[in-house]
């Protein structure tokens, strides 16, 4: 204890309260990202904002030769939920016992706050690094994700800029800060079912044609297919029906059609289209009248072995001790844009135990762990003389 | 065209008209059965009314001896549903076209002003017939059937009172009056049953367990299983899933339960209780968690060759020339509480047609075609000098 002496807060600390302090409900960015040119620009990066609809977008970079390393993260925070249930308020960051509270401190705007503090001293060190830095930072990722990371690599597509290297922010720690990294995501891909039948009266079943009982088979045979068996990086290829509806309450009445919506989390052993034409390959051979419609909600990716990932495991065990874990489990996140446009991507964050609950928060030695991790992968990949 | 000259109506019509222009919207009676007991004291009827809560019940009988001759029927009648898309008033009795018009004009009014008038013209012709005629009348036929024909019947059980003979003037003919006499009913049987399972995160699949995907082989057993196969009176028993519920309604969610309602319309090849068998063990080998509620609607019965088929298809093919069918097709009626008893029982009554629609309707013609087949068939069983 050092009574009586008040200690300034760390680079990353500051920022991140920053950070939190800006209302930034999806799709607001509340102002992050100006601060953030505001730090990148005296750090010699070239700013970008590109605004889409209701989605503000950074687009910062520094240098223009290749290899190109970008971290990818978004200012937007989900809603806090009910306030009364917050130990604090949540848009005021709050240290307690080493943690640091607040809407967003693990969700991720305590990694962009790392990332910026890594990316500072990394420049002070190595001012004339090969390659070049980026940051991609959207404010919709937690929002539909139409205007965000999607647009903006539309625009760097269209420009031939490639990413050559991204650590996405999110946070993907379980236990202790670093103990997993996310190497890849599995694709997912919803159906929505209407299966049609004949409408009538229970007493007449020769008159009806019952949608339910047709689902019967339908469901035992989509269900307990075995789409694929996964391989080293992913789980077999999992099919769930999320919604089912059919009746119309009333006891006596056959209902004249079903509604089921199911969706598939798949491995690169599947692709869409395979899933696709297997599913219509089961409802055709059971001679069925229905509709069908997809939503395609991202394509699986992986990054194996290489620089990216040699980089980020031995800059984690630098210093924790440890040997990280590549994972491929979990949801979403906006690197399934990023990765197909043939990025070595991994996403390495803070631990994930608060996010999108209430009473969120970050304990301040693992962002400080976090700058030293991301400012040693910057300079395995982009110093001159690696150390 | 007897052109200025005004027909007065005749007594079927009168009685009728006098009948729907009550609005006895179930359980409502209206006056109905006070109207009636006054009509059948003067033709030497004991009437007794049994009011059971909302329900106003009448039973009426003239004579002591056996056998026992009983009309059953209902005062009440279904709601009229939208007044704009009735051609005339509901409970304005009006005639186009030969056609009497308003709301139980053909469920079941009509049939009870035939039945009273032929019990009219037949004690006037034998004012010492054999044995007894009665009436059961009941004001909650088309309502929850608690507090009608079911308790009516428990207080003729407890005295002893046995029904031999009873027509239930239901609507039973489908393209002339006449064409189809209903000797029997299929039982009722309904179950609400819940499938439980482990709500989750669909990105998680191994910690959720998919009640939805537990129900697909329950209801591809169920729907497919054959249970009978019917009799000379009864086509097979069916099962029918009426309604089916899961889901939180999220794309991204596996739910924890699934609901869904199925009801069994069976014959007299089997009972209620080797259906609730025969569906759980359906269900238990399949290794559920599950929930079932079952509610009995009514058993199966069946009226054969005998005094009353042979009276009432006699007095059809009288008055129509055509041989009646027999039939146990269709919903329920309250002859399922009556026949149980050990009662001979059919429904006959008028075209069923425009039942429970707006702009009911019945043939005046019809009307008094049933009086003369009603009046027939107690001269066959009752009179001392049988034609």
């Amino acid at each position: 204890m050092n009574k009586g002496i008040i200690m300034p807060d760390s680079a990353v600390l500051s920022l991140a309260k920053d950070l939190i302090s800006r209302e930034s409900v999806t799709p607001e960015d509340a102002g992050c990202q100006q601060m953030m040119i505001e730090y990148l620009e005296a750090l010699g990066f070239e700013c970008e904002t590109m605004v889409f609809d209701d989605t503000t977008n950074l687009w910062a970079r520094r240098g223009t030769a290749k290899p190109l390393f970008c971290f990818a993260g978004h200012t937007d925070v989900v809603p806090t939920g009910p306030l009364a249930d917050w130990h604090t308020p949540p848009f005021e960051p709050t240290v307690i016992d080493g943690f640091l509270h607040g809407r967003g401190a693990a969700d991720m705007k305590g990694s962009i706050a790392a990332f910026m503090v890594a990316v500072k001293q990394f420049v002070e060190q190595h001012d004339d690094h090969q390659g070049s830095i980026a940051f991609l930072i959207t404010s919709d990722e937690e929002g539909p994700f139409i205007n965000g990371t999607v647009k903006v690599v539309e625009v760097l597509e269209a420009r031939n800029e490639k990413i050559d290297y991204c650590i996405v922010g999110e946070p993907s720690s379980t236990r202790e800060v670093g103990d997993i990294v996310k190497n890849g995501r599995r694709g997912s891909l919803t159906g929505d079912l209407v299966i049609k039948g004949i409408q009538g009266h229970i007493a007449y079943p020769h008159l009806v044609d019952n949608p339910i009982h047709k689902a019967g088979p339908v469901i035992a045979e989509l269900s307990q297919k075995v789409w694929d068996n996964g391989n080293e990086f992913f789980p077999p290829t999992s099919f769930q029906i999320s919604n089912i509806q059919s009746g119309t309450g009333a006891s006596n009445i056959v209902p004249g059609a079903l509604t089921a919506q199911f969706n598939f989390r798949y491995s690169t052993e599947c692709t869409a289209a395979d899933l696709v034409a297997r599913t219509h390959n089961v409802l055709d051979s059971q001679g069925l009248d229905y509709e069908l419609n997809w939503t395609y909600n991202g394509v699986p990716f992986i990054t194996g072995e290489g620089e990216l990932i040699d980089a980020v495991k031995t800059a984690i065990k630098e210093v924790t001790k440890f040997d990280a874990e590549l994972s491929t489990s979990g949801g979403t996140s906006d690197g399934r844009f990023i990765a197909p446009t043939g990025a070595q991507l991994v996403e390495l964050g803070p631990i994930n135990a608060t996010i999108h609950k209430v009473n969120e928060c970050v304990k301040i030695a693992d962002l400080e762990k976090l700058v030293d991790m991301y400012r040693l992968t910057l300079t395995k990949l982009l110093s001159r003389d690696p150390v």
